[in-house]
């Protein structure tokens, strides 16, 4: 979604057309995402620009986590990789959106890669730490993707090396609308929260996608298997949790 | 989107309970607007309930043009009617959103009237000024649908009665998503802003309906053959614009 980062950009920067409604009032930067089932929602872009000081607790303390060299799955906007180089951190950006690359690069990240993880584990590059913070632990998408997915990941890291992610426990919540969604996943052999989504922007969508948000216990079967084993799980912020992955011995 | 005001209602003034994401992070309330070329778009909810400092200024000056007894039409959260019962004019406010009134009623606007303009036309009360603010012009729909929409503002007006109303002139974009909608639209005999849309929140969704976005021009000729007459259009703040229609005498 690059044209969405690009106007949210010329809204917080003034460079660039900014997006107006009827020809004259600003408008709003907003990402619509709209689930299988008809649920929609709209979320204001600038939270991919945001500051340190609008974060999150749990964006602070995931960067208190971090050892060495990183590379930031889904850098979007650059707002956690900015924070990174400012702090001395090396960091290298990985998005698959040309746009989101672009606004990342005019913010001033100086490394980025625009490709896929399981591109860039061919790069021959290899990280220290990599984070998966905003709602990329999502692109684990589910159990059948999990596999690969943690793979290339490993392939990305040193010995030694480690994962940090961002999730939410879904299953909290007493809404109907989410609790008849799980339902009707776990019918179709699906995880609870395996999500099936789109954004879109404008004119623009992307297409339907798997989007995981899985509780801790989720995240723990997938991983079981592979490189990596769950060493800490974070839930200060209860329903959201920090995991930290580490290359099984 | 009787909803949509609820959960607005709710962040504004915390009563009742207020939308999260995820369970604990506040969910800003949004209105999603769907046209059916594809094009959708986000508006946070909350101009609904804006107070006269927040307003445009074509909002201030169709409130000075009022004169004796209002009927507003589509009051949805009340912030219109709210401010002519400040100055003292006596307002009815009419919707077709159970949820809308309720909202209205919760916040101080004291006459309500569920039902259609249609309906309300044969309740036999008569007032000196009606209102379509907001996008309310658009209910006037297209061609096919302006007689039978102004017959019904003549029968709820007095002698002398006018229609105070805000327009957009949808024809200054140059943005082909807009100018090529336009253009399909006179292919198939419609106005070029007779828009197809349907509005969206959460898991809720209005069946689709026509929304006229019209220049002055062309509402002239809506209203040519009606018993209305287009007596003023102040373009102070074009693209907006505000329409006085008065009785033909």
């Amino acid at each position: 979604m690059g044209e969405l980062l690009r106007d949210a950009y010329a809204v917080q920067t003034g460079i660039g057309p900014r997006p107006l409604a009827g020809g004259r009032l600003p408008r709003p930067v907003i990402e619509i995402i709209e689930r299988d089932d008809g649920l929609i929602n709209g979320a204001p872009a600038e939270h991919y620009l945001a500051g340190p000081e609008q974060w999150q607790p749990y964006d602070h303390r995931a960067l208190d986590r971090v050892a060495g060299s990183v590379l930031d799955v889904g850098v979007g906007g650059g707002r956690i990789a900015l924070e990174l180089q400012r702090r001395g951190v090396p960091v290298t950006g990985l998005d698959i959106s040309p746009g989101a690359i672009d606004i990342a690069r005019r913010r001033g990240v100086r490394d980025l890669v625009l490709a896929t993880v399981d591109e860039h584990a061919r790069d021959g590059r290899r990280y220290d730490t990599v984070l998966l913070l905003g709602s990329n632990l999502s692109l684990i998408e589910g159990a059948q993707r999990a596999p690969g997915f943690l793979a290339a990941l490993a392939a990305l890291v040193r010995p030694g090396g480690q994962i940090i992610a961002h999730g939410t426990d879904p299953y909290g919540t007493t809404d109907p609308v989410h609790t008849g969604y799980h339902r009707r996943n776990r019918e179709r052999g699906r995880l609870g929260g395996q999500l099936r989504l789109r954004l879109r922007y404008r004119e623009l969508g992307t297409p339907w996608f798997d989007h995981l948000v899985c509780s801790p216990t989720e995240l723990a079967e997938l991983v079981n298997g592979t490189a990596w084993r769950l060493a800490d799980v974070d839930r200060a912020d209860a329903p959201y949790y920090l995991a930290t992955l580490r290359l099984a011995a």
